[in-house]
């Protein structure tokens, strides 16, 4: 990769943005992929994201294009960060331009809906790539917070150790500690299913419950996400580090957070339609949870919270009843399903 | 145990006094001891705890005294409920009038001071038991909202996995759900040391930092916790469960927790002599941060966020030296010291 590698980051929302920065503060030249020229144009002339990072003053090593072949040709890195839904789509059209050895990193926390496939199973299928060229980061990550230079740490997964080091080492600041964990999909999928349960941190939330409840329902939301996660494949204790609990512990405590925030209105008493209608943008956990349950089906796994979540999505079920269920099941072994020895 | 066990519970503060509500109202017939007569009377008149649980109506199964022998001969369960400090004296007490099969529960978290003993280590030394007999509940246990029925989650660790079950069935509440872990080194460790972990989260309020420096703490000291308990003989997985990530999380982020209000005050600036003469007594975490960092001196084990707090309780270290000394340190691999295979 040489001295300081080269980044295009393909998607400047929020989190794509804030994330340019980190290496681009470190010396990397950084290009961030816009798809609409407006947003491309203001974020290189005024050194600012007016649309999704507003108040953040982007550095000098960072420039912006709405030219894929631009950002991407000759990039040693290529780091994706585009909402699941448009994931596919997007690489399709990054993938003539990938140098040869350019590693592919997703930022994207979902499941793709039909597909129910992680987002680095699309990139190797789409890019037909193997799995050593292929990384995902994860962890706590609150774009403003990390744009304006808050302490924090993330995850970088990749199946080669000696990329995932490479990696890490471009992607670390003073501000942004970067950790090595060869559990890819472990990593996908903590981000993918932390918002279903934040859906039911905030339902908790709306029914007036403390932190003890809340604190209970985030822990057993992570044994289900690690028991559907050990039978795809990750290690169990992935789900304990940032990219399980601590993206979980950001998403459902943070007043800032979308899923949260609609199972708060959820909790209140009020219809997914009702607060649709009001905040006009679907939160990704009203997304994943149906993935996430039939993922579990599929693979045979119990995941009483999330399956719940969608009957209060989409079933009718109250709130009241949603607690009351979960409440009164048959009392297991903590560890079920997560311990061999268990 | 016959049908509903008879439970002693020793130590009326209130997490004593909620804790006894569960099994009471459970329909098992439960004493609370005090030490002081005059609490003991007043509980037993007014059915209620002025003094730690005020407002919260006392279930007629609960009776109280102060006289250890009518508390503790004939109960098949005795659950200890003393601050660390008082525990070996108490169950010192307790021992003479403990039937033949009677188990001993701790609900103290804590590290005993000079010998760095967990508490189930020192009701075996103290009363000669077998391992089979002693249990340990934790979990995300705000005495407030427990005694409120505002649901929640623990878990009950017992080397006997029969005696754990019957300890389950006799704790299990509609608004309580008790789990089984037969880890007690586990269990125990994560109580202790979740107290240091919410300094360190306090602090990092004190100065303004947002959800995701809390999260990214939390975890890493998670990651703390779980290394000195693997060394210790724990296993890995009971610190991402209720007695782990349930109870720090619900101590770092409740306004409540003591522990975290002193760091918040140390993160403002203001020395531990001024906090402690103005809240009139001593967290926790304060007492146990020592230990725990001695511990794991002891056992070779790095504990770099345990140890920065001592730095900034006892050696004048500054919140913002703290930060950037933690925030500096060489980059690791996530799972290093938890992993067998890492």
């Amino acid at each position: 990769m040489g001295q300081r590698p080269r980044v295009a980051v393909v998607g400047a929302g929020s989190w794509g943005t804030a994330f340019a920065c980190v290496p681009a503060r470190g010396g990397c030249r950084v290009t961030l992929w816009a798809r609409r020229r407006e947003l491309a144009d203001a974020i290189a002339s005024d050194r600012r994201n007016p649309e999704y990072l507003e108040g953040v003053e982007l550095p000098e090593a960072l420039t912006a294009t709405h030219d894929v072949e631009r950002a991407v040709a000759g990039a040693d890195v290529v780091v994706m960060a585009v909402p699941s839904h448009a994931f596919r789509d997007v690489f399709a059209e990054v993938v003539p331009h990938l140098g040869p050895d350019a590693s592919v990193v997703s930022l994207t926390k979902g499941i793709e809906q039909d597909s129910l496939m992680r987002m680095s199973e699309v990139v190797r299928e789409v890019g037909d790539l193997p799995e050593d060229r292929v990384a995902a980061v994860s962890g706590p990550n609150l774009a403003k917070e990390i744009a304006g230079g808050q302490p924090s740490a993330s995850v970088v997964a990749c199946a080669d150790e000696r990329r995932a080091e490479a990696l890490q080492v471009a992607f670390m600041a003073p501000y942004f500690r970067v950790y090595v964990n060869p559990d890819v999909v472990g990593v996908e999928l903590g981000g993918a299913f932390k918002n279903v349960i934040a859906l039911a941190a905030g339902i908790g939330d709306g029914m007036g419950f403390g932190d003890n409840s809340k604190a209970s329902l985030m822990t057993r939301g992570l044994a289900e996400i690690a028991r559907l996660g050990k039978q795809m494949g990750g290690n169990p204790l992935t789900f304990a580090g940032l990219a399980g609990m601590g993206d979980l512990i950001a998403t459902c405590i943070s007043p800032l957070s979308r899923n949260r925030h609609v199972g708060e209105e959820l909790g209140k008493g009020r219809s997914l339609e009702e607060i649709v209608a009001e905040t006009k943008m679907v939160a990704e956990g009203v997304k994943s949870s149906r993935g996430v349950v039939r993922l579990a089906e599929k693979l045979g796994v119990d995941v009483p919270i999330a399956e719940h979540v969608c009957r209060v999505l989409y079933d009718g079920m109250t709130p009241q009843d949603m607690v009351r269920s979960l409440m009164e099941r048959e009392a297991r072994p903590e560890l079920e399903g997560l311990d061999d020895d268990a």
